[in-house]
């Protein structure tokens, strides 16, 4: 961490910054220019709120060099996570493919999409139970039906679920019957629900804010890494931007660069990103081709009278034919999809 | 709304829509173009979710032509909704300040701040017993501590007070005791939070999220009015932006954009949104002289020291500064300061 | 074309727009609804310009139903384009690589770096004499003497060469000896450079500006072709965003959805757009995958000591690994390399 | 300026490095962290492209320290820069609007505007003869013609004018006959442009592109600067954003930044940032409060029959409501009006 000092800071001001650093157990090195003169910090400084020295009235800036993050940071974890679940493998390799309906409707809406993705080859299963929806009039979900619905797909074909939660409440009566707890863009950083998922044995699938940077996904992420709940699988899904032609602009270049700062394996959500099914295969190959290590999709089996998000939602045969496609792409990666 | 077909789509299925519609209790207008056909929806629209017209196949577009909201619409409230905190009044021509330190840190700090916030013509106190840091290792806050020295500042100089709430637990517990609900930018689109919200018998004043549209923000603020809490309070506090300079893009054009939409009041955050102490006061008396019906400015009495956002902290002498040249403007606006 | 009016527009003020629209040869089709009136527009809508009914103060808004671009659309020009740059073809099915330096720096340079990517399978050259640096103390380009290299380059590898254009000036002396113009992103809107690029008789390639939407992109490339001149090329080469890890963001989704909307061929830029020489290789392939007709990437035979966007280049040994890697994933699109 | 070294980077390298920054006149600093070895550069780090030294596959990033501009830096220019316009004043105290349609229609239109905006004390006179327009099929200016109707305002009113140059051509032909040269948003960064601007003999008011960085508005006023003009007026009129129901997003944190940054005079366009006459009294309000020198308002005696931009003009009973409130506000902010 670099400090840079204002050109009117007094010696004495600065030099009780420097002694209070100091005390904290940091190295200063100096560095006097023709304008300005700053000090780097030795030491771990992932312990400093910059928020705290940048609000010295004699700092003119303060610059990270070292990242904020610890657990998250792959200089410190160069293997790549395997998240395991059930058996189904994520990361590290393996390409897995989440696929399901947008919210759970009836049991034979999520049985019927589930047999047929299981026949396509996802590797688990999606459905919304808790809807995060804009408007207070528009349908919210099944709830506590929908999971039991859920739960009855995965005992039929196998698959495990993946399914959001929205409050603490919901996460501590039902984290034990989920495979894998989402925490949706809008609450990445609901921190008190991260701090919750930190607590708890089932891997956690962080779905990045509308406006998040790639530091504050790995810092979301932290929160729950941070909590003892080492099984976190981050998510791109589109970010806001002017362009008006989709619902947001899928930011794949946030694949490579994420893959690159941490071990955690990073998934990719073409049906949010986009708000169009015409879009989801050419940005699920290109997910694929950008290094994700999975794709999460969904599928309808009549999405002309889904509930929600059906614009988005591609048929089960348009899903078949998307997984074969990608098939090839995932093998040119080297990786195995399971 | 209208609904704008595929030049492919088929008569019948386009008459089966129509008809399916016309059971809803619309009216339907039909206009053939060279290249299109369109339909326009005649009847209470906000009962239909858009998403699920724009799924089907034979649909290019949807078209809102009426707002989505009733509750939070000036259409339907002609008149301007005063805030009343305890007989202090935001909104309608009462313009209110709302001043304090980002974080309650000590007694000492808050008491002192309080004092002199009030000499300065502040009408309510701010203070984060509970805080969102987007690092875990950050300060969270004192938690129930914290509240407790605001209600004995509350006690002391009779400011009614304002402080952030994360999570339904903490709503359940606390709201009794605090004068005002906020509800953080982060948790803007926490949607459970909102619903609970909409329970209590407190004001809450929503913060914009960071890339919330107009439209989005007014949708939050319907889910608490669609609980029955008519007391909504809305604050503008900057955008995401490419913009390096400042922390985020205060976006003052929402203030005359919201005034026209909405009855309720509209208040600014000049301190959060540039992130920068100097920034303040210039920012505070352009959203005076843009409409705005309250202000909300962090105050410090030692920000080089301050555990959370000291760089955008005025020490409590720039705040009176601050409050003595707003005065004239709010003077020019038409508007009472309590 | 579809106007709607205020609560307020009174009958004989609508009734006067009514009959002006009609004179002007359009069909206008009526619908009352509660709380609008609208009317729906039948005709060539290109020729009005929407800004002067929106102007109109019994005017609420007006929605576009019909694209404002005729030449650019495939809706009249179903079949791909196919560019011809000397026998060298780009869109319908041919994929091509066009490769070199960021700007010329001299001879030896840009011969070594054109002989090196011609046998890596690049199609054409790229190089900049004329360069729009940020700051007028960067290095601007050699001019006509980087030009003249480029031929030389041409001769020795038969690759045509693509380079930038600055001013209308430089059009009108060196379009002659340029296979492809190109128009960069800051000029993308410099309007009175495209009407002059619409005159000439080579292939224009448009690179889209860094808040451009899709619209405007294909609204300038319109400029070009309502010129006369039929060969343009669009270039995807990232958005300005709030995401700081990157230059810009590439915008993959602009691909598939220019591809619906225009038949000319669609390039990625994933140089420029990352700024980043480890992201080339991730998004390139991505592109590929996401159905771009081919790619611009810059390298440098030294990049450590290049003048200009070193941090982006590669180098002619990870270029060469690049265009195999890639070779696969053209094959699945079931494109031609040229 | 500060170089990071990356972790892997050989001694060797650096010393190389080090010794050709050297060799360039700059002291060094040394930092050796636990992570980083960083070095600070100590001289005139104008001269060096931050790009050329990033290239360097040893180094991790630069920072700036200093900023790249020199003759539009406020810390070598204390002073505000008054600029002059046949005795007209901006800056420094001086404060001044203008004002006018958006193009220049008639010889009738222009007069009756100019000689009203006359009497509600606007200080220049504003009308585009050259059109930048998204459409070629929009109406493109009236040329010449239009600039010989301003002559002829400017004659009956006393009023200076400023125009918009779109290319060098234009430039040379007219600005001799123009009283203050207007470079638009989408001309921002067309840096042939802004160097011939740099030879002329007239202030040229500089518009911010949609998408720049203040740092980006400056470099461009740095090229005119550099050329030897030292009569450069910035314009902020609003940037690109998510935010859909104002055409851009009026940015009015970046006056004071600006204002700080800079000694070159700053205006405000409320008119084309939010393209919504309705906006333009509370962002005009808003801008003088937030120390802006100046306005630009599009003011048209017949908006609804305006051939461009009608949507955001003010009729002139509007625009003289809109100055005797702004009065109020000017005087607050001690300037004085001319």
């Amino acid at each position: 961490m670099i400090v840079v000092f204002k050109k009117d800071a007094k010696v004495t001001e600065i030099e009780e910054m420097k002694k209070s650093l100091e005390d904290k157990g940091f190295h200063i090195h100096e560095s006097q220019g023709e304008n300005h003169y700053l000090i780097g910090l030795v030491g771990d400084t992932t312990i400093i709120d910059p928020d705290v020295l940048k609000a010295h009235r004699i700092v003119e800036k303060v610059i990270y060099v070292q990242e904020p993050y610890k657990k998250a940071n792959r200089r410190f974890n160069p293997l790549d996570l395997v998240v395991d679940v059930g058996g189904h493998k994520i990361g590290g390799g393996y390409f897995s493919v989440i696929a399901g309906p947008c919210s759970v409707e009836s049991k034979e809406q999520v049985l019927e999409i589930a047999t047929k993705i299981k026949a396509s080859n996802a590797g688990l299963l999606r459905g919304g139970a808790f809807k995060p929806r804009t408007s207070p009039y528009s349908f919210q979900g099944m709830g506590k039906d929908g999971l039991d619905i859920l739960i009855e797909a995965k005992k039929e074909t196998g698959l495990p679920i993946v399914t959001e939660i929205m409050s603490i409440k919901q996460l501590e009566k039902y984290h034990e019957i989920i495979d894998v707890v989402q925490i949706g863009a809008r609450n990445m950083q609901n921190f008190d629900l991260l701090k919750e998922a930190g607590k708890i044995n089932k891997p956690v699938l962080i779905k990045r804010g509308m406006s998040a940077t790639i530091q504050e996904l790995l810092m979301s992420a932290e929160y729950v890494l941070a909590g003892g709940n080492n099984n976190v699988i981050l998510c791109e899904r589109g970010i806001r931007s002017f362009q008006k032609e989709v619902r947001n602009v899928l930011d794949l270049s946030a694949v490579p660069i994420l893959k690159a700062k941490t071990h955690l394996p990073v998934i990719v959500d073409p049906s949010h990103a986009t708000g169009s099914w015409q879009l989801v295969e050419p940005m699920a190959k290109a997910a694929v081709a950008a290094g994700a290590d999975g794709l999460m999709i969904e599928v309808h089996n009549d999405p002309d009278n889904a509930l929600c998000d059906g614009a988005q939602s591609v048929k089960p045969e348009k899903f078949d034919s998307i997984m074969k496609k990608i098939a090839a792409y995932i093998e040119l990666e080297d990786k195995i999809l399971n």
